[in-house]
């Protein structure tokens, strides 16, 4: 018996639509310890779901089973996959490159298959629901122990969907990257990483100034949220490794009028 | 035992309402497990969850406990009941017709109580929260195998409140409905069914108008949600197969100005 | 073996971050049942927090294990703290007073350390996520057992940061006093208690006059919310034993434009 399943999705709590599959779970592996990672994705976002996915599996041990239901092209001809990593979790989704940055961050894939509906019990599978008729019932018959041949019909792993992050670009100065996310705290998540702030030479206590294309604020490089005055910006590095834009005690994000996906330019302060 | 107990409320998250209530039935039946179905129902919506219970019940099993807490009545005279379903399953929750949608789709009632406090070991019981007081008591009691007549004075199932849903009218070419829910990602629940499309001959593939009181715009009737272009409308059978508007990766209910309640007029386009 | 452990934070459930703190403690307990009692303190919200963590513990047995994560000063001086109270559950969190209305509740402190991160497993600590770098490995650990000595080393209880709640004024016909929480229904939560209702001499009937620097509105003294008409404001004892000023069917605090803090004077209607 593996576990625990790690459920990631953008499926909301406002509906029924977790509790379900919870439910769908429970009848197959009912001693299964299911933990919720995240069900606030953007809705279709996939990018913001496979970063979330994998940030979780990093600290769900080897007999994890990552669940993850972001899933626009439901009831289409995109594959249901079960990914096994070689770090040792399971990956369980739809193939659209949701589980790709967790099975990156797990050492690659060392088997993969489209899933069986009969295999994992699914009899009736809906078009518009693949998380309870097929998703979830095969995360619980992964974490009840079934072999990944079982499942369904092997994939090579070349022919997977995997999304591609854009690095940030640094050099003496300069870094130029986008917004990744934004937190409910309102931090500005980058895709820039400590390399990229060693490369541009900006240390802890380095003023830089911040650019998007509508707006532009000075932020110091600090090391904790409290670093800053209430209201004044930093730059830091956060719980994942991301250099993040923060304002403390406020939203960085509303003070900087900022969505995913906006590119963000960080110079040294004149 | 039985279990899991399966909540649904609208008491949120945001709160410690829901909280509290899952440590009253952790203290009475710590092996019992719970599945948050969702806390999510707008306030006092007596109607959004009773068909959120009936909707996750479906995939309970037969063990299950239904708790539900939509209680605006709380402290008044409306009773606490607790019921049994033909099909197996219990609910528990206050007598305004909550639990009632529930019970029709499980088979029935084959026994009913009104909650005696004391039974339940409620020696104090608030006017205002109900739902730690006495419902979350009676749930955890019920799933640690406490029999219906142990738990308090037998009801005439004939004597609970029921809700009648508002049946969809369909004809040739034409349904008449109204909007029964709106979910996380904008998508429009119609009073309508599978049987009315039937009625109507609106077949995959067939090009309808809807109209609200205030808008209207053409849907294809599609299968799965993308076989739309985003932003266009699409008319499926959604996972609980109910006829839903839809608007693949953006809200349809929003596009359409609608709410809960709001009458809807579908008709063949011209 | 003790339990379950109560967690309430500030982080939200759009992220990840309470999910991680789910996996961590998984791993190190697994046994271990973890309830959320809310993740919904508004960001940085000390004092709602505090009180949030006060009312679960109530409900949640002598072998409790109270972890808050409200932690505005992550990465500064300020002590990762485990407490031992008179009443038998444990509190692990931030040195800021978080923990303080808990502990006051539970008869006060019988012991207290400092959290040495070897001790609880942690290698490597951030400067941005204590929550899941150091205070669920020690709930982890409370949880499973760990006495408090082996914890880290020994801190003076009266050393530790507490809340002080500035307690209302009543006298017979007055009571001044402020909004010190506003729920998912709008409902606003004073600080003031039964007593002082009894010492202005509101008993249940009485008319009042409820008014901010903004707005003045008249509310009955009620024992139920449905004790008024839908839209009509009434005082009563919530489910914590606070006076509130409530509306039913309807948001008082949108109806009255209060928020956390605002000063309010309630007097006798004339």
């Amino acid at each position: 018996m593996s576990g625990p399943v790690v459920f990631v999705s953008d499926l909301g709590l406002r509906d029924e639509f977790v509790g379900v599959c919870h439910l769908v779970i429970a009848r197959i592996a009912p001693d299964v310890h299911v933990v919720d990672l995240s069900h606030g994705v953007p809705p279709h976002d996939i990018q913001a779901g496979a970063m979330m996915l994998a940030n979780g599996m990093a600290h769900a041990g080897p007999y994890a089973v990552g669940l993850g239901i972001v899933d626009p092209g439901v009831g289409t001809a995109r594959r249901a996959i079960v990914v096994r990593t070689a770090a040792g979790p399971w990956l369980v989704g739809p193939d659209n490159g949701l589980l790709s940055l967790a099975w990156a961050a797990l050492g690659g894939i060392t088997g993969a298959v489209e899933v069986d509906p009969a295999a994992v019990g699914s009899t009736k599978v809906s078009a518009v629901f693949h998380g309870r008729d097929l998703f979830a019932p095969a995360a619980a018959h992964v974490a009840a122990g079934m072999p990944l041949e079982k499942l369904g019909s092997p994939v090579e792993p070349s022919q997977l969907q995997a999304l591609e992050l854009e690095d940030a670009e640094a050099e003496p100065g300069r870094i130029h990257g986008a917004v990744v996310d934004v937190d409910r705290f309102g931090n500005i998540r980058l895709s820039a990483r400590p390399s990229d702030l060693e490369r541009a030479g900006f240390r802890v206590g380095t003023m830089v100034e911040v650019a998007t294309t509508a707006t532009s604020i000075r932020a110091r490089r600090i090391v904790a949220y409290s670093d800053v005055k209430p209201g004044e910006y930093g730059m830091l590095v956060d719980a994942w490794d991301w250099v993040s834009i923060i304002r403390y005690e406020a939203s960085a994000a509303a003070g900087m009028g900022v969505t995913r996906g906006d590119p963000v330019w960080i110079a040294l302060a004149g």
